[in-house]
């Protein structure tokens, strides 16, 4: 029986399985991906405290950190959470784990075009993130896919940094506030929009080096970008909380409070699942809403975690 | 004319001075005592991401990564803050500085008992904070000095690594949330408590020696102890804030909502002043805090940054 089992290894996870370590909870983290989106994010530039990392050897630091305070690991993906009362039984493969309670960490998947080397590129020139990566395409020509109000806030945004953006929906309209619109409709010629109009390949093999469209535009098919932004949106890992009666806001991210508190007693959440700073998707907003979500888990098994011995198990 | 003045330089500040950076806002940070509270709370060993690190260097750190985005830094105490309409002037000693938005992260400072030796032994058997430092004490024999919710809250946490606690209060009784005091009375003798007793002296040349008591206790007036932990609360810095009409919990501390405006147009908050996270005052939480407040200043310029141009100030 454990405190308390942590359902992801990014930043939200880690940084949660640090302080429930130094709060001498007997906790455990099921990585799953180790290192959720940060592994795999390329080089963090805006962590504040820590110049220039590779995504990954931020989470392995974050790790070690956690291992050192007594935080155990287990390997695998958590496939369903049974809770009975104040007590949760996790599912990892064939094996059970009980916990008294759950931090749920496991993240939001940048949605993804689908394309071939979308993947394979990733991070050399094809981003989902312009407040992480924007920079980088300083003076530069890039492309964004998108159509909601996120990616128009990211053309914005990326209309600080680069020369020029061509603007890319599949949509016969761009859907997005009217404020965040206007202010697009502002940068003139340097934000280039093309409606329904969609990606058909992505040439590069260890770089991106060019895109191809679904239809002609002023150059042809064919676009020479330094940068690719795809902006589609992002789906939050909810189907467990959902199946625990877990309450999500109107986006599908978990509704928490200041705490990182659910609807559920002994269920808190943290970093890229949750609703919480306007769903801002940012490692050090991760780190810290893991840190809070430990604390919560820490007061309440010192009021609550009898309710979970007492309950005695049945031994599956 | 600056886009975004910041009031402080602990992790709130310099954070919001690295995203604000990224974002193009000309930004400037009034330093006031560089590094806040944490360039002088000596190893850090809690900020997911970065194995031990002196308090000093993890700031300076900071500063370094908020410099290399352009953010530019002013030396000096903002002494007082003039709003008109949507343009703010910050005055530091004589001069005066424009801008367009504050971000408010000048901080909390912890209480003091204000004996000779404690400036001088802090972060040398003397601290102001059981969830950053505890663990040092792990199986040694500490003494506290509160009497409040929190103080109570510090002891049954610094009770999951210390041998021994020596609870002091001035007060004839414990003023505790009852959950809190039950906790604490449950550990029976590792938590001595002492009411109507102060500590009259602290003795130690480079480290923590013992107290001298204003009575005697089992021992008589002295008390060897390994650490000194001072939890009488914390003074938020508002009178800034206060005097431009912000609103204060209950508590003393900035109201913010969560993406850290408070009800002032154009003046954000962010770290160890501010409401958020149950006044948690971690430097992680400070620096995600200091981020988002940043990214809520840059959407505020984008949407009302003209408000200030067109208004003119006058020269003053």
């Amino acid at each position: 029986m454990y405190d308390l089992l942590i359902v992801g290894s990014g930043a939200a996870g880690l940084a949660s399985g640090l302080y429930a370590g130094r709060y001498k909870l007997k906790t455990v983290i099921v990585l799953g991906d180790f290192g959720g989106a940060t592994a795999t994010a390329g080089i963090i530039a805006n962590y504040p405290g820590v110049k220039s990392i590779d995504g990954y050897e931020l989470m392995t630091i974050m790790k070690e950190q956690a291992a050192c305070v007594g935080t155990e690991f287990k390997e695998g993906f958590v496939s369903k959470i049974e809770r009975d009362g104040h007590c949760f039984t996790s599912h990892i493969g064939k094996e059970k784990i009980n916990s008294k309670a759950i931090i749920f960490a496991a993240g939001a998947e940048h949605r993804k075009l689908g394309l071939a080397n979308e993947e394979n590129l990733t991070g050399r020139g094809v981003h989902y993130c312009v407040t992480c990566d924007g920079p980088v395409y300083t003076d530069k020509t890039i492309a964004i896919v998108g159509g909601g109000d996120a990616s128009v806030k990211a053309a914005n945004l990326a209309s600080e940094y680069v020369k020029k953006i061509y603007f890319f929906t599949r949509e016969k309209a761009i859907h997005a506030e009217p404020v965040n619109y206007e202010r697009m409709k502002k940068h003139g010629d340097k934000i280039e929009i093309f409606l329904e109009t969609e990606l058909k390949e992505i040439v590069g093999e260890k770089k991106l080096k060019k895109l191809i469209l679904t239809k002609p535009i002023n150059s042809g098919v064919e676009l020479v970008v330094d940068g690719l932004f795809i902006e589609i949106g992002a789906a939050p890992a909810t189907k467990i909380p959902k199946s625990l009666g877990v309450i999500l806001d109107e986006h599908g991210y978990i509704k928490v409070d200041e705490m990182m508190k659910t609807n559920v007693d002994g269920f808190f959440a943290a970093g890229d699942v949750i609703s919480h700073f306007g769903r801002f998707k940012q490692d050090i907003t991760a780190s810290a809403t893991g840190t809070v979500a430990a604390t919560s888990a820490y007061e309440d098994n010192k009021v609550h975690g009898d309710l979970c011995d007492l309950h005695k198990l049945p031994q599956k």
